[in-house]
């Protein structure tokens, strides 16, 4: 087998359409060593990865597949996971989530490249370029039109296939956001929906809550309001300071964050309306 | 020793406090078994809880900490752990949370003595009285008004401590809210601060959250927003539907309320603003 | 469609099998709803659950399939999702597990139907017989040998496709155990492999452990070694005494054992050598 | 007040210590802003720690103390706050757990200064000494007596007071793990007591647990037997790899590893015989 592919697709629900797809690979020498299937009773969405290994590879697939995929109106493709994502990530002045991510992909635990890292400050310059890593101060200064455009440049220039607001501290425009539509996670430093906005764990602290949470999603035009990708959470007390919860919540931030960004790499997350199938 | 005892007090901090109760207590013959104390930097509040082997009684050691009390501006009390705190269950048509409340009462799990189940129903009518306690059937087609007070009138009539909405689904006056303050805890079905009024495992499956939580709070007059005292979380995926929300989070219900009670009962939370102290 | 069908299998990995399976379904009328399928890179196992609504039953699906099934050397059966999974539960003196057990049936969040209880002891037998089950009482005074070959007999008589020992402080006969062997599920009340034997709370306490747990497995000949099905934790501190660890331990105990048996009543659950694969 | 300090002891139970030593301060000035007792039953052995504000220093309190202390046998002590602890970290190749607390003393919240990184292999020197801070390859070529040797010489000459084993792969002598009593933190890569010794996650896969784990604990003579300060675990399936649990456990293992150190930093923690109270 010379790759190891992953094709995943979805469809309006009708019968066969596994069967076929299976089919088509077997025919093809494809071996399926993975897969998982859902249907949403809900919308009628109907959600397939399969891991497979094959003898071709995947612009072959991809050419083989592409008659039953039309016929079925399938919206679907095929990856290969020898070839890394590339990931381009955000950051303001707060390192925890980008240090977490660049030393993840160093020992080998992300499928990712990091392409560059843009940031709105030069806190981190220092630290990322000590990583062999690209660094792009993107001044506010500039004006926020002009600014998104120099990142947008970025991410075009440098094809990058993620973007990652890891803590990046900036309100993106309508347009950023919906250009970058399904290919930019953002960090919420809170259990979503609850907290949305400025200073979450302070609102937390605030309300006496005995849980806090971070909660990975997709950044759309509505702010803190994208489809969930991962949430976790981790108890407190009444002897937890806000600052405390602060620094409590980096490690649940770091954490989600980086397990969003392996399942996206890994082509396991399907945007479904506003929320997300995981497979 | 005679008696097993909590002393518990909050005060506004000032040095000294905990010394001079301490010594009172020792001089008194009585042995601090264990204890804590908590000082809220953000309101200076002091809150101070310890377990006492005692040669005097309750009403004893009661009766010799008035004067130091009165001194100190404590607000305080001394319960004897011998007692068992009397309470009361409300509850509607689901029966997941009273059936817990009582198989942990029944096997010495829950240091309670159920004085009576009051319902707006006659559904939990069979189980209740099978387990040998008094059910008070108080149908909502006697008006909100004169239901509410029959209610009230069995909380004095039986010597209710504490009164426990086990899902009652019914929204309480401010009047009724405000004659238990403190006196009663209600089991919310969502991690509040999200979700908070009806159907909350939907309003958690629409928005596609990958947690699920319950709350245990005590009432007040702002429904779902009275201070937090516990709350638990169980991770979700996409593929469990609204219903199975609901099954998933009655274990989660159960669980929290039965903390709550226990702590409550233990004589372990302190409401402090909005919030609580648990030690 | 007439039946909602659960179609699993397990192979020897070979390419193709998910194809001829989900082909075949097809062209019977049958729509896969949800799939998972997962191999086993360590053995080469394969292992395939499938979801269907299907226009004929279980009885003719499997005849149907019957063929390619031989041909293919799958082991497989089709299972009807209406049809309840018949489940005999034992118990000795610890009613937590039963009680939850059977409040989860009565509010029709187990697809089980309950066929009796059996018990070395009479302490359950007013509880179980209040709930309208049958109550067998199996004295081990006399002897083992007789008292499971009672037991077996039982099981037989009731047709039970599954036996639940929830709380059962009898250890079985080699005999007994590969009779049931993956048809009768235990919750052992420590989080295996640690724990194993009498009294697990009180060597979690002796060891100072911060988390206790339990464990839901599938019963083998060899105690407490059998293929773990799910477990689940909570934390704990030095202040928790070993009785207070029991306490706490009841529900995860319950909660891990109800879950185990929700997934086996569901067709999820396959052994795979001494460890299970969940789809 | 000048100082934020902790006071701690543990002494035999007996009535009127906390009365004693609270007076004590109370009338030197000082000011108990958080204090936890705690009695251990099974022991006898009573523990307090407190936090004050107090207007005479760390020094002049210990002085003030001291009689009382001989009076009352305590064993305790009195620590600044604003002194943080100097630790020496050990790593052998994996530099997940240095690298965490590496960052976590660089923003602030850790209340250490890392005096040094001793390794067995030079895979860190890179990473450490960007950091700024001393690495001492200590080869075990060098036999395994020498070795030892010189990392007690390298403790000893910048006053270590705590030693901390972040994944640093070797057996320890009895004569060393004896020098570092109570002052020597491991981490485990298992949640103890399963799975000690060599490649847990591999005797975890192997024994197909649905949860893994890891242990911070005091470092004794006894390998993997020390008393316990922390654990956690996370929830694992039977699609992950024991190289997936090796990656998922390093998270584990640095949030674990690095309350321990910030408990000890904040002398929260004593040894209790084979186990901790954590106060």
């Amino acid at each position: 087998m010379s790759s190891n592919l992953v094709l995943r697709f979805r469809a309006a629900d009708r019968p066969g359409i596994v069967a076929r797809v299976a089919s088509l690979v077997a025919s093809l020498g494809g071996d399926i060593r993975a897969a998982e299937v859902f249907g949403d009773p809900d919308t009628g969405g109907f959600f397939c990865r399969m891991e497979l290994g094959s003898p071709i590879g995947r612009d072959g697939l991809t050419a083989e597949l592409q008659p039953i995929a039309s016929e079925l109106g399938l919206e679907w493709d095929v990856k290969d996971l020898a070839q890394k994502m590339r990931v381009l990530i955000a950051v303001s002045k707060f390192g925890h989530c980008l240090v977490d991510l660049i030393h993840k992909q160093e020992i080998g635990q992300l499928p990712i490249e990091i392409v560059g890292v843009v940031s709105n400050h030069e806190a981190m310059r220092k630290t990322v370029e000590w990583h062999g890593l690209r660094y792009h101060h993107l001044p506010m200064s500039d004006g926020k039109e002009a600014q998104e455009a120099r990142f947008l440049q970025i991410i075009r220039e440098t094809d990058t296939e993620l973007t990652v607001l890891a803590r990046y501290m900036q309100i993106l425009s309508d347009s950023f956001s919906v250009a970058l539509d399904g290919r930019c996670i953002n960090i919420h430093h809170s259990f979503l929906p609850s907290f949305k906005g400025a200073k979450p764990y302070h609102q937390a602290h605030a309300r006496g809550v005995k849980i806090i949470g971070a909660t990975a999603h997709f950044v759309t035009a509505d702010l803190d309001e994208g489809p969930i990708i991962e949430q976790d959470v981790r108890r407190v007390s009444h002897a937890i300071t806000a600052a405390e919860m602060v620094a409590i919540g980096r490690e649940i931030e770091a954490s989600v964050l980086s397990r969003a960004v392996r399942w996206h790499a890994e082509h396991r997350i399907f945007p479904n309306g506003n929320k997300t199938v995981v497979l």
